[in-house]
């Protein structure tokens, strides 16, 4: 552990914050039957980094107006935002539960517990997704009558952009290929044979890089940022999705299980290409400071400061 | 067949509508994979009533606001309408999908044809339901630039409302109830050990009763309609709702196969508690009638027209 940067105790307190708020928009009984409360708080307080929510947070702060333009203190975006950074986080845990069933990647071990099926049952872990992405939404909606004027557009706006990447063109649709690719199909638009690179880069993209960009993107149009704030954080976004995927198949080659919490060496096993296996693991780090780098440009081209140069970093240095 | 009555010609034209606009709404490739299109199109258009969505259609032809306070033609709420039906059904055919999984009722056979599952296998199968659950979020959230003033709120309720129903209190929490109860589990908040009947109730208000009103409820609310109306119409559907649910219990005794499209006698097979297993084939039927005709009570008492009352007898009368 380290003893605690500002930017360590900036983590720590959106964490705080987002558990609280996640704990309070999870479903429980009597409005819904016990045992589908309990698989869906088990997978949402199963340790997760929280990377997805704080990046929402984040791109908020960095979004708001500010200046004789900017909204009065009670429209700051930040309720909103918090909304919207806890519908990511249940539907990342979400993707996470179907991905792990053993009709999809079949895995038992996930942030070191087990996964849902092997605790619940395949069935109700399948209901327990299920129910995660339909909550997402429930969040998104909130009470549009406690909302200040205008935050419905926002709103709509993110639910969009949110359904779009979460869904068969984002990252339900990478999944697809990741699962049918595996089965030694070759369906995706991007043909593998044709070319290898940017097939993996379509599944990257889909499958990891849509949904890390919806929760920038969200945050910032949630904060209620202008155009050039809401462009500028999706580029810095999809330069960090880069970065994250490439270290994900980094670690996944030389983690160790006990630390990922989730098996290791998995890609190797079913031979799926990933960036280590294309470039060796020299240039695919080299490959994920450059995706860090332009995200810190896309960061000064738009005037956008606060955290988010920080989480860029943060994504580089992650052990796990 | 009938010949044809002027109620029938109704419901082929809402159908006709309905299939036009799930068609355009369904997403395709290069946006998308192959697979997930493919997978997600079979269901779509299996041969489904669309009982649903033309109730959504329906309640806002009924709600619509008449007289002098009466919206600008372009303002009809037809639109927006139509996009919630077509929410509404892919959300019903998802949970179909997910409901035909091994891990869940484990059927091979649904609308005549195999099940998602038996044809693309079970990952992609899984992944279809999500993908199709996704994409009514997408519909709902529609292209805010276009619709005229007020409609965002209107879809935020719109959203919420189907969010709830379809969630972990709603769908989700009743198929959750019918699978651990198979189980041999007795966890639902009411405990069929003390009031069979109320535990019955409860299943089938979350697993069908739920979406069936939020189909009516956001048909009434995206067309503009005002509380009086939006209350009634919710009234009115949840006693169809049970009409509903007290003929598919009838229908699995005394339909065959072949006329259900689905295997008949699977309650009974599964010793599912049903409404002829509790209180026979003829107090069952005199249930589903009393449930119609408070259905039409609750439309006369909001003085809500239209074909709302033809949609509650068809519900009695259907043999499939």
């Amino acid at each position: 552990m380290s003893e605690g940067t500002a930017f360590d105790r900036y983590l720590d307190a959106r964490r705080r914050e987002i558990d609280a708020a996640l704990d309070e928009a999870l479903p429980a009984p009597p409005a819904c039957p016990p045992p589908i409360a309990e698989a869906m708080r088990y997978s949402v307080f199963a340790g997760g980094k929280r990377f997805r929510p704080i990046l929402t947070l984040a791109a908020a702060e960095a979004a708001i107006p500010c200046g004789p333009d900017a909204a009065p203190p009670e429209d700051t975006g930040r309720m909103p935002a918090l909304a919207g950074a806890c519908a990511i986080e249940l539907i990342h845990t979400y993707s996470l539960v179907h991905d792990d069933l053993p009709a999809m990647d079949d895995d038992t071990l996930r942030r070191g517990r087990p996964t849902s099926h092997v605790v619940f049952g395949e069935g109700v872990a399948i209901l327990a997704g299920d129910a995660l992405l339909t909550q997402a939404f429930t969040l998104l909606a909130g009470s549009p009558s406690h909302a200040p004027p205008g935050f419905e557009v926002r709103r709509l706006r993110a639910i969009a952009r949110i359904a779009e990447a979460a869904g068969a063109a984002g990252m339900v649709g990478g999944q697809t290929l990741d699962l049918t690719a595996g089965a030694g199909a070759d369906r995706g638009p991007v043909r593998a044979a044709d070319d290898p690179e940017a097939a993996l880069r379509e599944v990257h993209e889909r499958k990891t890089g849509a949904l890390i960009r919806a929760a920038a993107a969200i945050g910032a149009i949630l904060a209620g940022g202008g155009e050039t704030a809401v462009r500028g954080v999706d580029a810095y976004a999809a330069h960090v999705g880069l970065a994250f995927q490439i270290v994900d198949d980094i670690l996944d080659v030389e983690g160790s299980t006990a630390e990922l919490g989730k098996t290791a060496g998995k890609d190797a096993v079913a031979r799926k290409p990933t960036y280590p296996s294309m470039h060796g693991l020299d240039r695919s780090r080299a490959l994920a400071a450059d995706a860090v780098a332009a995200a810190r440009d896309a960061l000064a081209s738009a005037g956008l400061g606060g955290r988010l140069g920080d989480i860029a970093e943060w994504v580089l240095s992650r052990t796990s």
